[in-house]
């Protein structure tokens, strides 16, 4: 065989596909997940090149630690300690390149050839293809309104071969759904006493436009729990860094031998250029910024759908983050919706790449925070009028 | 298991933990495999970073597409057409998170457990770490003077299992040798008609400070060369900025799923800024700069070597890049001089790591690009005294 069977296996993103089919500007696009553009603080990100050469002179520049630059670690765990009070210390982080590189170090470290990966189902795609790569066997639990489906959960942790659960606990990707706090103390449970890493991916907690932050659901374990967090949703996407948490002396020994072997260290640039923007300016002021734009995109494309789309069609109703999940009555073809709603040139992504089965294609993906309000009520009411 | 059977047979970067204990500032270093930060052209990056974001704008800090920036793709196949005639265009271009990544993408991308892969011995340990994850057979071929040892080879290439193999053609990392172009040829010619994939590593080829540009051994392969190159040597390490090259359109294909799974795409604000640079800049009058500082470390080395090593010991002269190669009398140990030269503030790295078997242990690697001329006749000086 000339190339290798994990590569066979791992699908190529669907949704990267779909975007370069809606990337026409005369299409009203909800199928990418971008963030809006005005989240990303340019100005005073410029204000730090001004002066990062002189501030930290050829360090900037030079190879530098694997882990990742110690001050913006020691940002990263003041912050966690301060709002989740997880008694982090710099040396419980590790910077990686975006969050999917996360999800690569992880399924390098514990994932062997067939080993049991719990996924929520609809469950985040660039999650499944990272893990693909390590040629599990994904056991899906389905997400429901308030988390996870603790029935099938309990049978999926009773399957000899399982060694990790993968959860977006907050405004997850695709479904918008969040775990409410009983679920999540429910499930915490559940992991007691089990030797399953659980990996918490939280791109998006930072953007609750409702409701009341939650406790993470590894809050407690040490050994077990991994999160994961992300700057892409409230800085920039563009510079790829997200970071590792977790206080698992060993695993963390071994996801830096990982990290080494992947790509050395995240640019140190990026890091010092993060971190100078972070301590110099307020950014909660700038989180709230982004909070008050995605609530309004958000209730306008809940509006919009309350008003144009069949009472028949469901949908969800995030707290925070960038998407709505559209569920269609059993049987009708998202897929087949996605070719009549591209004739009027409007683009979502089928829920198709969200499942590792291929069985549940009447869901549909879409976000709201890359459009304007005026496009976001238009896209509706075009996706209605095929529906 | 709780880990995966690849993690724990991927050693720990044993340079790493080399850096560390030399990191001491009253420590001679011949350790590392830093750039010299003048090699980091921070005047003219500065000049770009003022008006990236007026001329760019927001897609410095968007999502990008995971084949990297396509004028800076471009602008890479432009130079090597220029320089090696390789017929390319920007789609035979993947940009990687610095070479590192790359070598992680081609193992993901080509090697089943068990899969042979050619090595030079001793070999680049940098790529020994990234393969092993993917738990192949290493068969190691000598590195001589002028290039491969090729009666081994010849045996290697006829191993059943054997799917590709690595080279350092110019200036080796740990050896400093250069392949003659008799030696390239003669490998290309037995390489013609096997199946096998040839990954050229390149990191140092624009760093000649001797003789003449040689053609790569796989120039006229279109469906097995693989070129990897970076720009860690030349502007800087820090941004973690490299490139795969290979014009076979299917392994590119795979190797860009792996890219998106590992980590979507590098980080697209520093491969703008980069382009910025190289477009706005004269980039051979600053490699030029390069190369006449690298030769003077190189001869100040090479000249106090032969003043105060003792004749038994014997030296690689390179012909460009960052490294000298030492070998002691058989049955010497490289580890013990470590000792013994740290005893007098002198730290290089023993040879040990550089081997996929652990028995040859008379070698070590000496860096000159990262001290003073003074202080490396001051360290070769003090190393002569422990010989």
């Amino acid at each position: 065989m000339k190339y290798s069977k994990r590569i066979l296996n791992t699908p190529a993103s669907f949704i990267r596909r779909i975007l370069a089919i809606s990337a026409d500007p005369n299409i009203i696009s909800f199928a990418g997940g971008l963030p809006n553009p005005t989240s990303f603080p340019m100005e005073d990100i410029q204000v730090s090149m001004d002066s990062i050469i002189r501030k930290y002179g050829d360090k900037l520049f030079q190879y530098a630690t694997t882990p990742g630059y110690e001050p913006l670690r020691q940002y990263i765990a003041d912050k966690y300690n301060d709002q989740h009070q997880l008694g982090l210390t710099a040396d419980d982080i590790l910077i990686t390149t975006g969050s999917q590189q996360a999800l690569d170090l992880i399924g390098k470290v514990i994932i062997n050839e067939g080993d049991g990966v719990i996924i929520e189902e609809p469950g985040y795609l660039g999650a499944i293809q990272a893990f693909s790569l390590y040629q599990p066997e994904f056991l899906s639990v389905p997400l429901e309104q308030t988390g996870l489906d603790t029935a099938t959960l309990s049978a999926a942790l009773q399957q000899p071969n399982v060694k990790c659960m993968y959860t977006v606990p907050n405004f997850q990707n695709p479904s918008g759904l969040t775990y409410s706090k009983e679920n999540r103390l429910k499930v915490a449970q559940m992991l007691q006493g089990q030797d399953v890493f659980l990996i918490e991916d939280d791109p998006y907690g930072e953007l609750r436009f409702r409701g009341e932050p939650l406790p993470y659901i590894g809050a407690n374990d040490r050994e077990h729990s991994i999160l994961l967090g992300s700057f892409s949703k409230t800085i920039t996407p563009g510079m790829r860094l997200g970071f590792i948490i977790t206080r698992n002396k060993e695993l963390m020994n071994y996801i830096n031998i990982a990290k080494q072997a992947s790509d050395l260290h995240s640019s140190i640039f990026s890091q010092i250029l993060i971190y100078d923007y972070l301590i110099n300016n307020d950014y909660q002021t700038h989180i709230n910024k982004i909070i008050d734009m995605y609530r309004e995109q958000s209730d306008t494309m809940l509006a919009a759908m309350d008003k144009y789309f069949p009472d028949y069609v469901q949908y969800t109703k995030p707290e925070g983050g960038m998407f709505i999940w559209v569920t269609l009555p059993k049987g009708q073809s998202a897929m087949e919706l996605f070719d009549k709603a591209m004739a009027k040139n409007v683009a979502f992504v089928p829920g198709n790449p969200f499942y590792t089965t291929d069985d549940s294609v009447n869901t549909f993906r879409l976000n709201y925070t890359n459009s304007t309000t005026d496009a976001i009520t238009e896209g509706i009411k075009r996706l209605g009028s095929v529906l």
